[in-house]
């Protein structure tokens, strides 16, 4: 015997998030029935709407509602200095860490030839031509710490060799091997104020 | 800085999920966002679906998509004995066990004065009416053995002593203090056949 096909969709449609096997789901949805249909709604509400309205900025690919984001149109950011990382959470991380008033690039995803991911996948192209086109004075390379985010920070020094831009890679207070979402801000601050460029 | 406010209402949202704080519903919308949009949508729909359409059944009180559910309409279940459960989930764990094939009286709870919870909330009115008025041969107690679980059996007992029906408690083998919906399956099968008679 199973529940109602209905609540049983739900159980199954739960195991999409991160971390939630069926036991949790099975939970979930009965405390949400039990005691928090309204909640429920508002989450399928919250779904839908994220969806539908959140898309990649036209400038720098992080999350926005906007066309380009409020971070590439705030004018008191310093719009020559833009930080390369590779996931919205790392945008989020850094800001945090209040150390950082430039702009940002996000590639969405690391380079990694076997799952099909070259350069075009994470937007290398469209960072090269800005950084020919436009006004940038520095590049900080802020990719995760392990073997997929130095290959595309080492892809990018070689990329940018010619370009006579500035190419910093943040320093390595950044624990080797962990992911920038989950280093605290201070180690985040020291790292960026401890980059060294690359010769 | 924070993300946009479709993203900060979709992390706020996923808060209703019980074991899911800050940085979890983080996580999951960051993952749902940059992997799973398809999955996001399909449960969108299925947490409208669950809501709009599951509800109580009039029998029994067990969550369904009908008006009267499936186990009350088996011909094939022997509709003498009730087993009166604190919530669906408990249901689901007897059901699993394979050891029961009689029908079920789901509470929503249990009796809980301070909380405001007494016995019509948690439906002990209808029940008592059904087995005045219908032939109930049995009614097998499976709340909690908790606190508030051991207090509802006790009200039942009390409640139905004059009604001429055999009542009986699982027996306790359930281990106490603990919650019915995650024992074993065999556990609760020796807790169904061990069952005493209350006098």
């Amino acid at each position: 015997m199973n529940f109602s096909p209905a609540i049983e969709e739900l159980i199954e449609a739960l195991r999409c998030l991160p971390g939630v096997g069926p036991k949790s789901a099975h939970r979930m949805t009965l405390h949400l029935l039990e005691r928090d249909r309204e909640g429920a709604q508002g989450l399928a509400a919250a779904l839908s709407q994220a969806v539908n309205k959140v898309d990649h900025c036209r400038r720098c690919r992080n999350f926005t509602e906007l066309d380009i984001c409020e971070i590439c149109t705030d004018p008191r950011r310093d719009a020559t200095t833009i930080c390369v990382v590779e996931t919205p959470a790392d945008v989020l991380a850094i800001e945090m860490s209040g150390s950082y008033k430039g702009i940002y690039y996000v590639l969405m995803g690391h380079l990694s030839p076997i799952d099909g991911i070259g350069p075009q996948e994470i937007g290398l192209d469209l960072l090269h031509q800005r950084v020919v086109n436009e006004n940038v004075c520095e590049l900080i390379l802020a990719t995760n710490p392990t073997v997929e985010g130095e290959a595309t920070a080492y892809y990018l020094i070689d990329l940018l060799q010619e370009e006579g831009v500035k190419v910093s890679r943040i320093a390595h207070g950044v624990p080797l091997g962990g992911e920038l979402e989950y280093v605290d801000g201070s180690t985040l601050a020291h790292a960026i104020s401890g980059r060294r460029e690359v010769d």
